[in-house]
């Protein structure tokens, strides 16, 4: 069938929009017709030919929602007409870290999706015969998209589309990792580095969750006030500290952060995210991504004394089992998703979506078909 | 009062078998007949002059057992006779850190310890009217020392001091990072780098709760034989894998160390006992002590893909809780100590002990008094 698709051609080049063919689902496999997409940073990343692993053409897209529209032989969960979430981090429930009950990076497709294709190897995009690759396992930058049934997470019919689809990827990874990776608990204190999209959802995560101090770290102050808005209760401008920023911030917190969360990608702010915890028992997590190659570094006696160095994908959630309760969330107004996306944009303007990512202008931008 | 004490007057040189002054406890404070001490690689490190916090002239000595002498005023826990553990790591009960519940670092008397001095602010060691420092609250290279009570485990009457003063620091840190930081659970893989006398120690606490694979990685093969009658299932000679380590023992490990602990102090191998751990959930906990200034480094794709980086100081142990059980473990026969314990020497010999550690031929040389 022809889709219009936003097709990544090479590297460091804009978008095209284009007419492209996409098979019809095989075994296991769904047809979703994409409601919505939100622009990621990611999405950025793999554009701008930085990502080593990124591959072209492929039509990129990972923060997806839609509708089934129908369905390949053996896919026993989900219908025509059913609501859905495509998710990059499936979750087979089947294989050795589903069943470990300690991770969610489940890793039934795990060698196709890094290559683009389906779990059989091939791509079901064309373009003039020749395939393009799938992307992160989603492609949502595309009015349809075929998927495995177990990277998709069957929601309820009332959420809106142009919403809840950035549930599948900042909100979730956000305050997953508050809720299920660091396991924050109330009383906490929390300190934040980066207020973009997923630092301002990692806040609301605190909030969610009792934390007492929310100190957000940013060097842009026109982030302070949505921050405020979230539940961060302390603002912290680095421009604006005289000495050491981890000094400052064990000194704001009494003692040390209980969590920290880096937000941004930025390996010097891993390191002062990590020693701004507290002796004996803080916990950083890193959230952000840094660029290829680039590494951390601490004094191993920063982790003898008792802090702990952790990293999270997804927020730690389970895709199909999680993703489902955060739409719910939403819906029963437990957390803020409608002030996060500051622009909504139809396909054929996408790139003015990537411009207005670099430029720092949005939170998110969602594309709606 | 006059005590026999082996004191390090300077750095680099050998200690000096020597009869100083003690005075008698104050309020909160134990006097204590040493009859064992271990002499452990902290001792030989701070005495080399490496370490940047050491103090001199000092009496070194941190791995004890002995029989209190007396008490001073509001001692109420201790009495004469008692049979007690010194704890370089005390146990307060009512600090930030003993009530967090989180961590065994206790802070009471942090401050003092590091200058060698008791809480109070002085030292209660001096030679011909010079003080002399305590080191690491407990001096235990004298027969005699004066601690504070919430320094002091009490232990059971029946324990002989020369094997269980070895529960003052090594038994305790390496069965107590694999009980009480990194809590393995029975079936895990774990990997050990380094199989002196902590890894030994992992080596068996790891026995105890059940792991599977037990993999010891030492350069030296001497270390086979005595690491496999602690528990160890595979024995990893470095020198003799062709390629890359961390290839290997992920290979051996069927995908990852579900725990792996680093008991050397070098960054690399801490580096190494990172990457080794198993994608999603591998924890790598830190025990050597790295030399002052060095950095541990790795890349962040290893923290956000599920591996987790921690440290211990003393095994995670509370002092005054955790220590008489383990004395009890070995009193019953569920930990070997007798083995690890290769030399008995006199104060009098006891620079010949830390030329034995300098040539690797002793596990642990325990001076008796």
């Amino acid at each position: 069938m022809d889709v219009r698709a936003a097709v990544a051609f090479e590297a460091g080049q804009a978008l095209s929009i284009e007419t492209v063919q996409l098979d019809g689902p095989r075994a296991g496999e769904v047809l979703v017709e994409i409601k919505a997409s939100g622009i990621c940073h990611t999405d950025k990343y793999t554009l701008s030919g930085a990502d080593p692993e990124g591959l072209f053409p492929s039509i990129l897209g990972h923060e997806g929602a839609g509708v089934v529209v129908d369905v390949g032989p053996g896919v026993k969960g989900l219908k025509k007409g059913d609501h859905v979430i495509p998710l990059y981090t499936p979750e087979c429930r089947e294989c050795k870290s589903c069943t470990s009950h300690k991770t969610n990076l489940c890793t039934a497709i795990r060698a196709t999706q890094g290559k683009g294709l389906m779990p059989d190897g091939s791509s079901r995009f064309s373009y003039r015969g020749k395939p393009i690759h799938h992307y992160m396992g989603c492609s949502t930058f595309a009015n349809y998209t075929v998927m495995p049934e177990i990277a998709l997470a069957k929601i309820r019919d009332d959420a809106p589309f142009d919403k809840v689809c950035y549930i599948g990827c900042g909100v979730t990874t956000g305050i997953g990792a508050v809720l299920f990776t660091a396991r924050v608990e109330a009383g906490a204190n929390v300190v934040v580095f980066g207020l973009g999209g997923i630092g301002l959802n990692v806040i609301q995560g605190a909030k969610m969750v009792g934390a007492d101090k929310i100190i957000g770290v940013d060097l842009n102050p026109a982030r302070e006030g949505l921050a405020r808005q979230f539940g961060m209760t302390h603002f912290v401008n680095p421009a604006d500290i005289e000495g050491d920023l981890v000094a400052y911030l064990v000194e704001l917190t009494g003692g040390g952060a209980d969590y920290s969360f880096e937000c941004v990608g930025n390996t010097t702010l891993m390191r002062q995210a990590l020693e701004c915890c507290h002796r004996g028992w803080g916990v950083s997590t890193i959230i952000g991504v840094a660029a290829s190659g680039q590494e951390i570094s601490t004094r191993p006696f920063q982790l003898v004394t008792g802090r702990r160095w952790q990293g999270t994908a997804f927020g730690g959630a389970r895709g199909r089992t999680d993703v489902p309760k955060i739409v719910d969330w939403y819906m029963d107004g437990k957390i803020n998703i409608d002030d996060l996306i500051t622009h909504v944009l139809p396909l054929e303007q996408i790139n003015e979506g990537f411009e207005l990512m670099a430029r720092g202008e949005s939170i998110r931008s969602v594309v709606v078909y």
